[in-house]
Formats: C-alpha cells, structure tokens, sequence
C-alpha cells in the first residue's frame, strides 16, 4: 500500500499543481470532488462520474451515520464496495450538516447531541465517534470533527468556538487510526478574523495533519470576504501539504482560490444546479426551463463534449424538465460535472504551462462581465 | 430504404420467431417494448435500454401531442433524434390515454374531444389527424386509431364500439401515408367476445395492414380470460404478419401469449415496478424496500448480468430506495428491462431450437408455483 502523500509538479506564484496519493489510487490536484451525500451522487452511475474526470469523491458522515449507519455500510464491504466507487473518498466529520440539518442540537466540550433529521432519534458525535465512523466508512481522507462557527460571528464568539474546534482536533488525531493510504485532515476556524485564522493553523500545525482545510467560508460572506480570509489563512499552512476550502463554490470561487494556493474543493452546486434546470456554460449559467429554450436544436454547449451536448438538444432537455423526467436532471448534472472536471483540467494545465495568472484574469474578466 | 416486412425463420406450433424490417432497423421477434412515454424511458439513458437488448421502443401519441406536440418533435428531427434512440419507434394511436387519463371526453363519428391531463387545453383527435402526428413523430410503426372499449361491456355496446374502431381503421388507413420501411398496424377490438373479435380482425384483413394488434385487453379481464379471447382473435389474423398484444404484461402473460402466436409486447410493468422498488427475479418478484434487505450484501439476482446485479447489493439498493435516491429507481428499472429482455432472448432461442413448449411449461409452472 503506498503511503499518503503530496507531490507537487508545477507551481505559478501561490498555485499549485500535483498529485495526492491515496490508498484507493492518485487524485490530481487542484482537484474538484462531487458530493455523494447519501453513497451516490444524485441521478449519476459511479462509472459516469468517473468519465467526467472525478479522481475523488465526497461521502457525508451526518447522512451515512443516521443511514444506513455507519456499521451497515462496513458490513456491506466499506463505502468504496457499497457504492461501486474503488478509487479515493473524502468524508467530511458530520460537524457542518450537524449544524445545518439537525434538530435539538447541544454542544458541549465532550462533542454534540442532535436529533436525526430523518427520525427524530438522538446521536452523540465526539471527536472519538467521528473518527471511529470515518473508519468503518473507511474514507481515504478522514476530516477531524469541528464546529463550524456560525456566519456572523463576534471575534469573541468566532475565539471560543474555534478553540473548541481545536481541541476536538487534538482528540481526532488521537483516536484516527494510522493506517498505508490513509490520511487525516485538520480543519482551520476562526470565521473572518485574521488573528483567529492565524491561531487555528498554527495549533493544527504543531498537531500535524496529512493536509489542511479551511472551514467555515461560503457561509454567506460573500466571494471578496471569503478570498480576504483565505489570503490571511493560507500564508499560515505549510506549503508541503494538500489545502482544500471546503464546501466551495462557484466556478470563479474556484479559480480565484486555485490563485490563492488551494488544491482541492467540493460543493453541491454542479450536481444541485443540474437537478434543478440550471447548466454551466462558458461565462455564465442557463436555465434550460426558460420558455426560449423549447425549440432550440442547439446542444446546451456547442463546445462541450459531455452526453447531454453531444446527443441532445436544449428543446429535448427543456421537454424533459416540462415533463418532470429523471433523464432531465440526470443530463444536466452530467453536463454540470464534466463543466466542473473540464474547468479543473483546464486550471492543471494552464499551472504546468506557466500561464494561469492569464487563465485566470481572462476567466474572472468573463464571468464578472456575464453577471 | 428496405420494405416494411416480416419474415418468420422459426415456428413451433402457433409460436414463431422472425424479423420485422423497419426504416430504423431490425427487430427481433418476439420482442418486447419497453415504454417511452413522454420521448424516455424513464431514468434509462437510450444507449442503456439498447445494451438491456431492446430493437424498439414505444413512444405515447396522447402524450407527445400534448407536450412538447408533435409539431415540436418534428421541428427538432423527429421524435428518433429527438429522444437520441436512431432504432425502431411504434407509437401507439393515443385511443387508449385519451380513454384513461383524459378529462371530459367525447366520441363522435369524427373523433374524440378531450382536455389535456396537463393544462386542460382542449383537443381534437380523428384517425387523419392520429396519423398526422404519428408522421410528424417518423413512427416506424404506426398504430390505427382506435377506441379503447371498456371493460366489462355489454355484447352490444362493444359490438358498437368496435364498429366504430372499424370504420376509424379504415379512415386510418386512407390517411396513412406510404413510405419504404413505415408499416401501419390495424387494431383488433370486441371485448371478450368471440364473434366480435372475429367480425374486427376480418374487417382489418380486408382493410389491409401490415400488422395486426390485439387491443382491448389486460384491462381487468384476467389471465385466463384474455388467453381465452387470444385464442379466439389470432385464429382469424393472418399467418404471416406481425401480431401484437398491446399493453401486455407480465412475464407469464407473455409466455402464454407467445405460446398463443403473439409477436410483440409493450408494457409500463418493468419500468414502473423497477421505480417502486420491485425487482423481477426467476420464478417471482421481491420488494427491494422490504427490511430483510437492509444488511444484505447479495446481489438482487446472482444469475443476472445487468448492471445493477453485477455491481451492487440488495443492501445499498434498500438503502438507496430509503434515502429517495434518483439511483435506487434507475437500477432496478434496468434490472427490470435486462429481466425481460432476457427473457425474450430465451423465448427466441427456444422457439428456434424447437422446445418452447417445454420452456412455457416449466416457466408457468414455476410462475404459478410462486403465486
């Protein structure tokens, strides 16, 4: 089994390019991950994503803990097996949809209580359990649990739930299993103050974790706080290891963090846009369920060579949204994700060429005139 | 473009295998159809319901008129670029959606009246205007317009019914525009009686068509029964065109039928079983939802080779149908479509090696053990 690593090829400025190395096989980075919330991503085979370009997926913890647990999943031969996905998979903790999704929540310093948003039933989380779930999912990269601080937040408060946070970092490292293959991520807190940023990476550091992510953005503070924050966090992560903004984002969000050193993403919006009538195309966005769209021979994209534009009309695809159809959902979140795969293999290339600053400006100036 | 035809290679008693020559291709018989309602099989990508061994699908008149309208599917190619499916289309007349799923309708001598299920738009349907749009559609095979008798009737009021099918097959006929590789298929009706089936199929002999379907049927009369009727109508078609029986069925029915002389089958049964969670397997169904499956790491059927049984446990289905995944219905509907395909392949291979009597048996008794 080879051992977790990063190797980094090419490098422009703070961008980087290279390659993770995982127990279930190499993720080129930047890389973007499709989401797999519940052991599939909506409406696609596992055989699909992958031609899109996927090197990694997403599994949520919240949802695999609640169902079908954690335990069955192990008992049906690990995440991977269960849902046909062999190469490398991500869980986050369960700590940002503990948040978001559930009812009944109560924090103290031992981990959270929480009600399932599904049936009511009550689940404690520790930093201990969350490692032991990661487990039995048997994840090739195990997020440590964190709180994720609410957006706003006093420095005060933002102080006080980070350090929580790292605190349950400490015990995460404690209880994750060393294992060929296997890596365990630290999560930086701190909400948008640069002190309290500088502070999370700092202890995470002294920690020392297989890669770092940057919790707590996309939360509503908007693309240019969110870049700030970033530019004050990732100045204190070590350059030798793997960066992934969680949760984020947009295809210029992307971008703009790939400038800002970030090697790897993940985030609903490729698939959820797909599902709900909404297509990437260069520049900008379409909703194919606009009534202009009903005859239009045109591909969603002329230049894309995903299924859904090489074989279909937009007025097909528009037929199939007007008819509740699962093949109009599924086509877009094809198209969505190869949009997404094409974007990153474009940022790779574009880091090893020496020309990303340029693909960068050139691609910020496009989809800021589109807005 | 090669001729409509039908040429028969195998018989063994009253079954027979052969080809039917269409504009778009071959399609081996007995053949089954699966349903493309509204221009997809629902949750099935073309090239998937194609690897499943399908020749032909069936796309739905009544709803294609409606929406996007066969003005909309010719404006983008016809309805075989449309859906991206280049292989044989029969579409049905649209006499039997109107009759079931249509609000305020009304028969005259000139057609029926009805409001759109979907908008409650009001519509016109005559035999010209049936195979206007099935033209505008580039059907294959077009089906003669018909009314769909309910079911149970008196002997006279569907003696009155079929009357007026009749006369509408022979205004079908007249309208129907002749091209190489287009057959148009006259339907028989007369409820379960006897002399009236045998009144129909001669009135459509003498009309002339290149195929001859069996409508009114699998419509709450049961099994026996409508073998009964199958017995009493295909007698009276014509050795050497294709018969269809509409709307059927389940894996018995089609043995039977076949045992009985039919060519051609379509029905919503594999596809919407596939969507509420249950699975064809030999000799019998199973609810992939019901508990027993939850930790249950075998494959819905061990002797299958479709996809879903190649890749995935009984458990990660259950789950999927659990958490309403979109995959959960796609894999079972192509474990249903492989099922019956399968099972026509077999029907085939048996007629041609000369023991079909033998298969129906074994594969009645064993359908009829599982009851």
């Amino acid at each position: 089994m080879p051992s977790f690593n990063f190797t980094i090829h090419h490098k422009e400025k703070q961008a980087r390019t290279g390659i993770i190395t995982t127990a279930h096989g190499e993720i080129r980075t930047p890389a973007f991950m499709p989401v797999g919330t519940a052991a599939t991503v909506k409406g696609m085979l596992p055989e699909s994503v992958r031609a899109t370009g996927a090197d990694i997926l997403l599994g949520n913890t919240y949802h695999l803990m609640l169902r079908p647990s954690a335990e069955t999943v192990a008992k049906l031969g690990g995440l991977h097996r269960f849902m046909n996905w062999e190469r490398p998979i991500l869980t986050d903790s369960g700590g940002f949809q503990v948040m978001s999704l559930s009812k009944l929540r109560k924090i103290t310093e031992d981990g959270v209580t929480f009600q399932s948003h599904i049936d009511g039933v009550t689940h404690h989380l520790t930093p201990e359990r969350a490692m032991k779930i990661q487990r039995l999912l048997d994840s090739d990269i195990t997020m440590a649990l964190d709180e994720c601080t609410p957006y706003p937040a006093s420095e005060e408060d933002a102080a006080a739930s980070m350090r929580l946070s790292m605190r349950w970092a400490e015990r995460s490292k404690a209880a994750f299993t060393t294992r060929s293959g296997y890596g365990l991520f630290g999560i930086v807190q701190g909400s948008v103050y640069p002190n309290l940023r500088k502070e999370s990476a700092e202890v995470l550091k002294k920690i020392g974790f297989d890669g770092y992510a940057v919790g707590g953005l996309a939360v509503g503070e908007g693309q240019d706080l969110m870049f700030r924050v970033l530019d004050d966090t990732v100045l204190h992560l070590p350059e030798t290891h793997p960066r992934y903004l969680m949760g984020v984002g947009t295809p210029s969000d992307i971008v703009g963090a790939v400038l800002r050193g970030v090697d790897m993403f993940d985030c609903v919006i490729p698939t959820r846009s797909g599902r709900f009538g909404r297509a990437y195309v260069e520049g900008g966005e379409l909703n194919i369920k606009n009534a202009c769209h009903a005859e239009d021979n045109n591909p969603v994209d002329a230049t894309c060579t995903c299924p859904a534009c090489t074989h279909y009309s937009r007025g097909y695809i528009h037929h199939l949204f007007k008819a509740h159809e699962m093949l109009g959902p599924i086509l877009l979140t094809w198209h969505n994700l190869h949009y997404y795969q094409n974007l990153m293999a474009r940022i790779r290339a574009a880091i090893t060429a020496g020309n990303f600053t340029e693909f960068a400006k050139t691609f910020l100036g496009v989809q800021n005139r589109e807005k």
